[in-house]
C-alpha cells in the first residue's frame, strides 16, 4: 500500500525564499501529501501520519537539479582518460556509442539514477540517444527527467529528417506521463546546421518545450562558427531567430562581451559544467561574469565519461573553487550562490520553478536529508551552508524524496536494486568492449 | 585479544613497483602479521589466520599520505568562507587560535582522525600548536603522524627561543612513539626570520628530522621575500644553507624556473595542496612543470578551515583536473601519476618510503579496501585506477588499516567512538565561539 502522508519531523530547513535569499530555519517540520509539500510549521501534528522522519540533526534542503547530463554514458566511465578531445571522441566515445541499443542506454541510464538519487539529485537535465528507453528507465527509478534528442545532422537532410522524427516521437512519448518533461535537442551550432536549429526552434514553439543545446565548449568550436558564419556562436543564433527564454545551454565556456549581452537579453539559461571543461581542459567559463550580470546560471555534471561522476556536491564545490582561483577572488561563487546554482536556478532552468527548487507549500516533495552527525560536517555551529558547499560531498546525504515517494532512506535504496543494476551494467559494458 | 594474523583474501591488487610502474593483479590476497605485510600470493592458506577479510570485487590498495595538514583546525571549518586571505587570517582565524589550548588542540586532531580513517588517510604531516595533543589524538586514533611545531618568530628573539623549546619538547615527545614521527616546522620564509631558519636546520641535522615548511603559498608572500632579501624564496633558502632533502615545502605556488631547479637540485619535497590555494585564490602550481623535471610532488589538504575537508581522493580529482585546465592539456597530471602523488609520493616525502606508500612483503600493512560495487566505481572492466582517481571519493573506503590494525572495517569505525567525539567536536567549537 502506498504511503500517503509523510512528516518529517523537526530538521534545520535550508531553502531559497521567493525574494532569492536563502533561509535557515531550526526546528521546522515538513508535512507531505501526496507528491505535495502541504505544511511547513515547527507544530504538525503526528496523528493520522502514515510515515514519520525524524529530523533531528538533520539538514532538509530541496533536492539537486542537474541540468546537463548523457546519463546513459555512465557505461564509458573510465573508458578513455586523460585524451584531447578529438581523441577521446573518434577513437573512444564515437565508436562505443555505435553499439548502442535501447538495452544498453536503459542500462546506463539507470546505473546514473542509483548515482544521483545516492547523491541527492532527483533531477535532471538529458541529451543522448534511445531516449525513450531513458525515460523508462527514468519513469523506473523514481526521478524527474527532461529529455532531448541529441539530434545532429551535419547539413545532411536525410539525417535531419530522422533525427526530427525521433525528436518528435520522445516529445509524445513524454506527453502526459508524470515526472517527464520533453525537450528539443540540436547537438550544438557547429553539429545540426541551421536548417536542423530553425525547425527545432518551430517544433518547439508548435509543442510548447524548451530547446537543450551546447555553445562554445571548446574554443575550436566558437572558431568554428566564427569562420564559416562570421559571427560569433550566440550573435548567429540570435540572428537565425532560435533564442529565447526557453533556451537551456550548456558549457558556454568561451564567451564575448557580447555574447554575455546577448544570453542576458534573451534570458538564457546557461548550465555551468566545470568538472567536464577542465578534465578535457575546455577552459574556465566566465560563470563570475554571468552571475553579475544577473544571467540564470545552473550547473551540470555533464556525462561519466568525461567527469566521472554525477555527485552535483563535489561539482558545486570543484565549481566554485574553480571561479575563485580563476577570478584571483576568493568571493567569486560563493557559499549561498552556489546553493542557488543547485536548487532553484536548476528549477528554473528547466521551466520547472513552480514546481521543484524550492521547499514551499504547494511545490512538489523534491527534497533531501542531510545527516549533521558527520564528521565532514562538524562543528555544527558553523555555516551549514558552507559545510553543504565545501565540505560535504553527496555521500553525506541520507534520504532522497521525489514527487513525494521516498527513494532512499538512511542511505538505503527503496526502489531500485543498487546490486542487480551494478551488476548487469558490468555484463553489458564488458559486451561493448568485446564488440567494438 | 589483539588479532595477529590478517588475511585479505582474492582482491584486486593496485600498488607502485619499484621501478614506479604501477600495476593491478587480479585475484591476489595478502597476509598480514602483526604490523607487518609478510606474503603476496594468490594462495595462501586460511588455516592458523585470526581474522579473514574477504577482497571479492575490492581494489586493495595502499592507504593514503596526506603531506600537508593542521588537523586541529576542523574545528574552525564553515567559519569563515568566501573571504580575502588577510581578512579570513586577521578577524577570524588568528583570534581564534588565541583561544586554543591541548583539549582543543587534541579534539579538533581527533575529529580529523575520523575524516581521515573515513576516506582512507592513514598517515598525514602536519604542523600546528599544542602539538603533544595532537600526537595524544594521533596514537589514540591508530593512524600515523609527522608532528611539527608551526614556528613564528617575526624577528622577536624571545620568541623565538620559547618555539624552539617547544619544537624540542616535541621531538623527544614522539621519540620512540610507534607511529609517531617528529619534524621541524619554521613556518615560511616570512614568518621565521633567518636565525630561526638556521636553527631550526641545525636542529633538524643534529635530532635526524625533517623540516616542514610553507613556501610561495601567495603571490604576496614571494614578492615579500624579494623585497626585503633581494632574492626569491628557493634562492634565499638555498643561500642560507637550509635546503636538503629532508624538506617538505607546502604550496609552492609562485615558481621561478630558478626556483624549480633549485628545489630539483636538492631534492625538496613539493606539497601540492590545490583546494586551498583555489578556495583563498592564491593560485595554480606548476606541478604539471615540477613532474617534468621529475621533482617529487606529494599531496596535502592544508586544514578544513581553508579546504573545507581532508578527502584525500577528492583533493587529487580537483588537483588533476586543475592541471589540466590550467595548462590546457588533458594529459596533465594523469591518474596514474595522481595515484603516487597520494601513496609512494607521499611516503617519500616523509622518509617512509620503505615503511609505507606501496604494497611489498617487509612493509607495514597500511592497506585500504574499495568496494568496485559501487556505482560510481562501475563498470569494472574499464579503469579502475581512473575510478580511483576521476569518480571515486572516500566514501567508497570500505576498510582501513594501519599498523596491522583495523581501524575501519565495512564503514564502520573499530577503535575511535565516532558519535561521541562529534558531540564533543560540537560543543567545544561553540564554547569558543562564545569566548572570542
Amino acid at each position: 500500500m502506498e504511503t500517503k502522508n509523510i512528516l518529517i519531523e523537526k530538521g534545520i530547513l535550508i531553502t531559497t525564499n521567493k525574494d532569492e535569499s536563502i533561509e535557515t530555519i531550526k526546528n521546522t517540520s515538513l508535512l507531505i501529501e501526496n507528491d505535495e509539500i502541504v505544511e511547513i510549521s515547527n507544530k504538525i501534528p503526528k496523528n493520522g501520519v502514515d510515515k514519520i522522519i525524524d529530523g533531528k540533526n538533520k539538514i532538509i534542503m530541496p533536492s539537486i537539479v542537474n541540468t546537463h547530463t548523457h546519463a546513459s554514458m555512465s557505461l564509458f566511465r573510465g573508458l578513455a582518460d586523460d585524451l584531447e578531445l578529438n581523441s577521446w571522441l573518434n577513437n573512444y566515445i564515437w565508436p562505443m556509442e555505435s553499439e548502442l541499443d535501447g538495452e544498453i542506454a536503459y542500462t546506463g541510464a539507470i546505473l546514473s539514477h542509483i548515482e544521483m538519487i545516492k547523491s541527492g539529485t532527483t533531477t535532471f537535465n538529458d541529451m543522448y540517444f534511445f531516449m525513450e528507453s531513458v525515460g523508462d528507465a527514468t519513469i523506473d527509478s523514481g526521478i524527474r527527467g527532461c529529455l532531448s534528442c541529441g539530434m545532429i545532422d551535419f547539413g545532411e537532410k536525410k539525417r535531419r529528417k530522422n533525427e526530427i522524427k525521433s525528436a518528435i516521437e520522445l516529445l509524445k512519448y513524454c506527453k502526459g506521463k508524470d515526472r517527464l518533461k520533453g525537450f528539443l535537442g540540436p547537438h550544438s551550432p557547429i553539429t545540426a546546421s541551421e536548417e536542423l536549429l530553425l525547425e527545432s526552434r518551430k517544433i518547439a514553439n508548435k509543442y510548447g518545450v524548451g530547446l537543450h543545446i551546447h555553445v562554445n565548449e571548446t574554443i575550436k568550436e566558437s572558431d568554428n562558427v566564427l569562420s564559416t558564419k562570421n559571427m560569433r556562436s550566440f550573435q548567429y543564433l540570435e540572428n537565425i531567430g532560435f533564442l529565447n527564454e526557453d533556451v537551456i545551454a550548456a558549457h558556454c565556456v568561451w564567451l564575448s562581451d557580447a555574447e554575455i549581452d546577448i544570453i542576458k537579453k534573451h534570458d538564457i539559461k546557461v548550465s555551468y559544467n566545470p568538472a567536464s571543461n577542465m578534465k578535457l581542459s575546455s577552459g574556465v567559463a566566465p560563470i563570475h561574469k554571468l552571475l553579475e550580470k544577473k544571467v540564470s546560471v545552473s550547473l551540470g555534471t555533464d556525462g561519466s565519461a568525461s567527469n566521472n561522476n554525477l555527485d552535483m556536491f563535489e561539482e558545486i564545490k570543484i565549481g566554485s573553487l574553480l571561479q575563485k582561483v580563476h577570478t584571483s577572488n576568493p568571493k567569486a561563487l560563493n557559499a549561498e550562490e552556489a546553493f542557488k546554482l543547485i536548487t532553484i536556478n536548476g528549477a528554473k532552468a528547466l521551466g520547472l520553478e513552480n514546481d521543484i527548487g524550492s521547499i514551499e507549500v504547494g511545490k512538489k516533495a523534491d527534497i533531501i536529508l542531510f545527516d549533521t552527525l558527520s564528521p565532514n560536517l562538524t562543528p555544527n555551529s558553523n555555516s551549514l551552508i558552507s559545510h553543504l558547499i565545501y565540505s560535504g560531498n553527496g555521500s553525506n546525504v541520507d534520504t532522497t524524496i521525489c514527487n513525494g515517494e521516498i527513494l532512499m532512506e538512511n542511505k538505503q535504496l527503496k526502489i531500485l536494486n543498487e546490486k542487480e543494476i551494478i551488476e548487469k551494467a558490468n555484463l553489458i559494458s564488458q559486451k561493448l568492449k568485446n564488440s567494438y
